[in-house]
């Protein structure tokens, strides 16, 4: 319970469940004819059938689980569209969502070189048609030739096509100029499906007590979602907003010291660049805390599915595995997972589920045993694999859409950085908030005062105070932010997570009504 | 232990992590130059790290996780190919995966509407193309308008794109007749996915006792695999092979009656068609298990992927929903989880991953929860979702690819049905052997009777003994396929599972090989 407390209570944030019966019963009692016929029948049904799996026998996990960027606020953006699409008057003609880093969904145009490899891959007809480049066929080919049956309809072997896994290392050998093995890379379906498989690993009670994995504070909630659904203890670090978002020594100590006393402490996530939070880590922090991980015995979680998204030009992508690496021994045979996703970076191809974990130095017989435990849900999915061939093994010079991929993945990268600094600009030059920039990764995650009277209103409503700004925002000008109270916070702080990723002219316009709305709030709970 | 007493002991099938040890070893040791440095590092990494990660105090329901279609036999089968690729002199030229449902990779050409059609949502600029069918733009098309940034590249909701699973609840009402509501449909990578979610929610002690769910003897092994993950008791009732493998009443009562006094049971999974068993379930003995659950208040997950492989002229499929609701109430109003794949049928597109769940009668608070719980795993693939949407929603008659999809799909179903019978049919003429007909699904699941000296010969190895039979197959035929006790049989009897997947000159030769490795494997330990 002392690790779970580190995390802002979630429960008031907004009841899933509740929400959406209310929805349920609203439409429901609002519609006529055939409706009312259904509402009869429904209580008719529960009057004579009672269902076997009810919320008090349902898995207790799956109860406490909060996975806030898809929560109620987002149903409530998602209602809030349909209200438009029936021509409902609103001080708004759209929803902006800006709570997921979801770019294509944001207009982001998908690169064209990956496209044309799949749709190759696809339809392999198409290895005819004059209209496609040579490479973009020799991506297809060399794919479909590791495919059984030359078909992207066979399954795969579990960790992936061999073809493939050998491409993401080489391209890990390229980034990093230090060995990968081949056999070390998981494909998997997006990175979130890889982190699971990991994390699964460590369920497991020893001497009576549960197992426990640190995770930064602010966080991505898919690691408090995971850790509840596994019943393992969530070991809360904060990451310091005063240094950046960084990680201080001082602070992973007292959280491990004071986890230690409820559960095995096991394995300690980073994210980086930081999500929600935007930092990028300096090689200096990266080497204390993989110092402080060999010290407690910690298995490293290394998420780097932001390595591609850099702004900062004083900031460096450094992967948790060439630090170590160049930390010689005993740190170069810690035990390690990096995870990697096709859904960020320049591409942004979240739809299409593809991602990898390699995993480095773990133990023979675990591997078999986390190998055999992926097998039983057969592979991941092949279009999901070749995006990913893509993007490790892109068009090299001399080859005929070197040019125009190189073009294309600058434009994103380059728009995104003037974004990154339009949002925190903009967040620091508004009263009450302030910003640290956004070195990397698709966030802001601004921190803002509230006044005491706006406080005492959301507790009359039992929500958490940034979730009732939030679903203020949303209703006055739909735009679609995610509470800081999803990711965790310092307690008495209020901060929200918005993505960097609408385009420029939207996200000045968004930016404007923030502002305003801002200024209103303000008046209105002064 | 009384319910998982019911499973074979799949202990002495094969030890996977031993046998992926000894690989490694052997291979290293074999090496030369870089292989011997290779080895002495890791020597020395030995001396100097300890990994945390260790077989003591890793998921012990990982290693106690069994997944026999990708077991240790499976495994030996890729090294064999390795070695044949190699050179190695071997008494067959090829190896013969009849060990998973795999239709692509055992030569089945993709049926070309779908991959057009995916081919256009995927690079969406061949929508220009003249060569591409209207019927197949406009499937696109669809598909297109309904992804935010109309890009498959974009997250969908977690339960899919809304127009997939309103095509899908059309699918369902055409096919049974009675209404399907849209908003119970959940998409998923496969249906072995969907499956998992909807088992993931029985996970809860009840008054101190572990849940428990009725799963099919022999059964297909996700099923056990995912119940051991989970730490749910797998209470096993067996399908009568006498009654070509058809439920009885009398064998769920004894089934039920036992595992009561150790769990709480929860729901039971029907397989039907039958895999690995091929049945086909009447109309009568579906009445009978739905009557059986209510009585017992169990939740009902049908398993009914193979509904498109029917054989039998005798049979017909019959969806568990269907016939529930034509039972009237109060089994009307029962819960059950439908599951459907893509990976299957006449399309085969096992790498895709697409399938679904209907999930009906749920309770509402339940539906919520369940539905907060996939969305931490963000969304299943785009190109799995556009590839049900075809299958769901194919060429009507009028339309231009109409014709060419029938007879495509009927091509395919119609080599299967002649499969299914020639595989029936050989297995019967072999002395010793006896198959049930082929009624259904991809698979046959003969008995037969093996030699007390060849019994003795698999326990001296510490092996199962049709696993020691099927090892022996491979090596000397290169043929794999997967000892029944992967599945779970009778004590005592024998069975392996074969696919009916080879095209027809393979199968022929296969069953040839068969009979005569056979015939010298009964001279050998007569």
């Amino acid at each position: 319970m002392s690790t779970t407390r580190l995390l802002s209570p979630l429960h008031n944030y907004g009841k899933f469940q509740s929400t959406a019966s209310l929805t349920r019963q609203k439409s429901a009692v609002g519609g006529v004819g055939s409706r009312s016929v259904l509402i009869k029948q429904n209580i008719r049904r529960m009057a004579t059938y009672k269902p076997t799996l009810t919320i008090e026998n349902l898995n207790p996990c799956i109860k406490v689980m909060e996975y806030a960027v898809r929560g109620p606020l987002v149903t409530r953006a998602g209602e809030i569209e349909k209200e438009l699409e029936k021509g409902a008057s609103k001080p708004f003609k759209e929803v902006i969502k800006a709570n997921i880093g979801d770019c294509h969904a944001m207009g982001q145009v998908p690169i064209t070189f990956i496209r044309q490899v799949l749709a190759l891959v696809g339809y392999p007809k198409l290895l005819d048609d004059p209209h496609f480049p040579e490479d973009a066929k020799e991506r297809a080919r060399t794919i479909l030739k590791g495919c059984r049956g030359s078909s992207l309809g066979s399954y795969t072997d579990s960790p992936g096509i061999e073809v493939i896994r050998r491409h993401v290392a080489q391209y890990i050998e390229n980034r990093d100029g230090i060995p990968s093995d081949w056999q070390n890379i998981v494909i998997s379906g997006g990175a979130s499906d890889a982190i699971k498989n990991v994390l699964k690993l460590f369920i497991c009670r020893v001497n009576g007590k549960k197992p426990g994995v640190m995770i930064p504070i602010p966080q991505y909630p898919l690691y408090s979602a995971t850790l509840s659904e596994f019943d393992i203890d969530q070991v809360g670090y904060y990451l310091d907003e005063s240094k950046n978002w960084g990680l201080s020594l001082q602070e992973l100590e007292r959280s491990i010291n004071e986890a230690k006393k409820q559960c095995n402490v096991r394995a300690i996530v980073v994210i980086n660049p930081g999500n929600p939070t935007g930092q990028v880590l300096t090689k200096e922090n990266i080497q204390e805390i993989v110092k402080f991980a060999q010290k407690e015995k910690l298995f490293i979680l290394a998420d780097e599915v932001y390595q591609h998204n850099i702004y900062d030009p004083n900031s460096q992508f450094h992967s948790f595995k060439k630090v170590m690496y160049e930390m010689g021994e005993p740190y170069r045979s810690m035990e390690l997972a990096s995870f990697m996703s096709c859904s960020k970076g320049y591409m942004g191809e979240c739809g299409l589920r593809g991602g990898y974990a390699e995993v480095v130095n773990m133990d023979p017989a675990v591997k078999a045993q986390y190998f055999k435990a992926i097998s039983a849900m057969l592979c991941s999915t092949t279009f999901g694999q070749s995006t990913l061939d893509v993007i490790v093994n892109p068009p090299k010079p001399g080859e005929p859409s070197y040019e125009q991929f190189e073009k294309d993945k600058a434009s994103v990268l380059e728009s995104l950085k003037l974004r990154a600094k339009m949002v925190a600009d903009t967040f620091n030059s508004i009263e009450g908030f302030s910003c640290n920039p956004v070195q990397g990764a698709m966030y802001a995650f601004p921190q803002f005062k509230l006044p005491p009277k706006a406080i005492e209103a959301a507790k009359k409503k039992g929500q958490a105070p940034d979730a009732f700004y939030a679903f203020d925002l949303l209703e006055s000008t739909g735009i679609c932010i995610v509470p800081g109270s999803g990711f965790g916070q310092q307690p008495g702080t209020h901060h929200f997570r918005t993505t960097i990723l609408p385009q420029p002219d939207k996200l000045k316009s968004m930016l404007d009504k923030f502002a305003e709305f801002h200024t209103q709030f303000l008046k209105k709970y002064s």
